[in-house]
């Protein structure tokens, strides 16, 4: 570096909370704060211009190439995508998680929202595929994906979670994973369709129906039993996703989209829903997405994601590379209403200063935090925590362990037969700058 | 049908303008106003269903696919992509252009969003990519990919707009054309990236800099001068689009973030800023982007996209199938600000009624509007007309024609050598469905 730009004093920050957190106002436009902070203090490679005219690479000198109809990323984003777990198709669930690591904002792009399938992506014909919907209705009815085309629209934003997400966290020891195997399967997407209470109004409502139980066209018919109040409510039959047609391994042509419910009770593909006087108590419901408590009960029905956060940049795999000034940022989502607070330590918890929410920060969809950290280069342990409308406070670990036990990984590494882990995360920076997962 | 639920007389739904416009809040959640109108109405392809159980597909009987780690739309949707203005990549400009009739919500997803590109699409190696910022500052820098990648970042959802979108509205004659021909060179995305602002705190700015001039590094070497204020304002070095990193045909590895400045200011593929003391006078300011007016004389400098909106839903090629229930909707953006009002009419602009705005409505994004209509089955001339925060209106095509001109199309067809139509766009649907562009 050429020069060093301090006329602030970094000492004289704000600082909020200990091990150099800062307040969240040192990010906000003015920045003045931060000042000769950046580039002097945390290393990054920026170097002073010579007087020499900008060399000119290949891209410069020659033309580009031609423009597809459907643009996909760099060859030089290729890291930028979902890890499975399934790489090889064996018969079996195949995991895609999304690389939050690497991504920004509150929008997780289509290429690589997350997925799960229990036996495959299927290839639906949406000129073939049919939703009926049957059972405790007046009139039970077929509809075509192009008749619920022309159906009135509206559209959110928000979050899908698998009810397995973090399930690592269960492991007594922590384990050594990134933040895209141990949280990647939870996404969030501007999803529009139907509402699911237009469509009943159209078949009318048998009034002793309490549930509904929703159905997957593809061969392993994943079915969920759902209270009747949710459809009636927020749900809606989504056919698009950030603004085009669904995607094949997020439900094309159609899905539910149950707004804060976990994730495959969001069903895919979906062919069918029926209304009943009760739950149907299927296989998925019954038999793997229960909750066992340390008491040897289960929870029988567990359907919203609660309030949860954790941190992406730093996480593991993304070394800081000298002390001084870094962002700390990371995602906060509630199925219960909007995020109203996150709380960020750098010291494992002792101390804590609030983080700064990015707007639009909007009901059941993901919330991006932002906290200006001043590394000292010593040992840290970076921990978020969030707080929902609806008055809920994410979890320490331990409170979340006491209340819910621990459980060994089942093989193959990461399945655990427990859902909901929403509790912190902590991630130990080294005093090289490297980040592990780690319990504190 | 087997049956009609016509509880409510279609007469007595509030009606708030002529030929069928309703009142928005028929398209609310309780929705009790349309019960019976829908699919008894509109004629879609809704059935009883028959006491049969449902058919299986072949996508019900044995696996699907494998999960790939960027996954792409459906077979079924490959109309869902962008037209290309030179999909033999001849050495001239191309333009690809965002589906709207076939896309619905607020985000244009990543795989359709527009592109201009006039050398084609570079493919530039991150690692080696530079930004330099010189001229009147006092410490000339060059940040790597990876510097901006530790800076404290910022999001925001923000429609781009090339300045010569809509120039076929320019045209003495309406055009055959649909709304991705006419309105396809705008989309709105969540960008995520470093405020302007802050590396401008790094390199500290003379007193005698007024502008600066953003160049791209591909071989056009696009350059455009833009206020310093504006910098200082909103301006984003985006390195993040819907989350994952920027498109290759929108900026990959980075690009200018103008919130509400016309498209190619938001330099992509951003190598240089130099801060000016006087706007810089580029081959693309002073030849290209201009704004010829009736008088002879041009507007040098038209930075603002204006208040604008138009309907996509129904638009040419999606033609309605029966009289009835239909829902119009479209998109609305300013780059003034938010949206505070979208009105609609069926009578070719005779009498009006309010849309319903979808939330979140976002500063410079791209607004959703949605209106039921009850078509009668007579000819209907379709168009909306939006304001924004700043108190715009968004001007007739009679009153944009009255300031600005029209001009004759120059092969190939929509190359206009105006800019900024924000004028209406007139749909005329006429008694067998079919839609097209007219004037009225």
């Amino acid at each position: 570096m050429a020069r060093v730009k301090a006329n602030i004093d970094p000492d004289k920050i704000d600082r909020v909370a200990g091990n150099g957190l800062l307040h969240r106002r040192a990010l906000l436009r003015s920045g003045i704060a931060l000042a000769g902070g950046l580039s002097a203090g945390a290393g990054f490679k920026v170097t002073a211009a010579a007087a020499a005219p900008l060399a000119e690479a290949d891209w410069g000198l020659a033309p580009g190439d031609p423009v597809p109809a459907y643009q996909t990323p760099s060859k030089f984003a290729k890291n930028v995508v979902r890890s499975l777990s399934n790489p090889n198709f064996e018969p079996r669930t195949s995991q895609s998680r999304a690389p939050h690591q690497l991504l920004d904002g509150m929008i997780t792009p289509n290429g690589v929202f997350f997925t799960i399938v229990h036996g495959g992506v299927p290839a639906i014909d949406p000129s073939v595929h049919k939703l009926l919907i049957h059972g405790l209705v007046k009139h039970p009815l077929i509809f075509s994906y192009e008749a619920l085309l022309r159906y009135p629209m509206t559209s959110r934003i928000a979050f899908v979670e698998c009810g397995g997400n973090s399930a690592g966290l269960f492991s007594p020891q922590p384990l050594p994973a990134d933040v895209q195997a141990l949280h990647g399967l939870v996404s969030c997407a501007e999803w529009t369709g139907v509402r699911l209470s237009t469509l009943l109004e159209e078949t009318g409502i048998d009034p002793k129906a309490k549930w509904f139980i929703g159905e997957g066209a593809d061969a392993p018919h994943v079915m969920r039993s759902v209270p009747l109040a949710k459809a009636l409510d927020d749900t809606i039959v989504a056919l698009y996703q950030n603004g085009e047609p669904l995607m094949p391994g997020n439900g094309y042509p159609m899905r539910l989209l149950l707004p804060g419910y976990e994730g495959n009770m969001n069903i895919k593909y979906l062919r069918r829903i029926k209304l009943l006087p009760e739950p149907a108590m299927s296989y998925w419901e019954s038999q793997i997405y229960t909750e066992p408590l340390p008491s040897g009960e289960a929870y029988q029905f567990y359907f919203v994601n609660e309030v949860k956060s954790f941190i992406t940049k730093p996480s593991p795999g993304l070394s800081l590379q000298k002390p001084g000034l870094h962002e700390i940022s990371g995602l906060a989502y509630s199925g219960k209403g909007r995020i109203t607070k996150v709380l960020v330590s750098a010291d494992g918890g002792q101390s804590w200063g609030e983080a700064g929410l990015q707007e639009p920060v909007l009901s059941m969809a993901f919330t991006r935090f932002r906290m200006p950290w001043q590394w000292n280069g010593g040992p840290a342990v970076l921990q978020s925590r969030a707080w929902d409308e609806d008055g809920n406070a994410q979890p320490t670990r331990a409170e979340f362990v006491a209340a819910r036990g621990e459980l060994p990984a089942v093989p193959p590494l990461l399945a655990f037969e427990n859902h909901h882990y929403n509790g912190v995360t902590s991630w130990a920076v080294d005093q090289k700058g490297q980040v592990t997962h780690v319990y504190a």
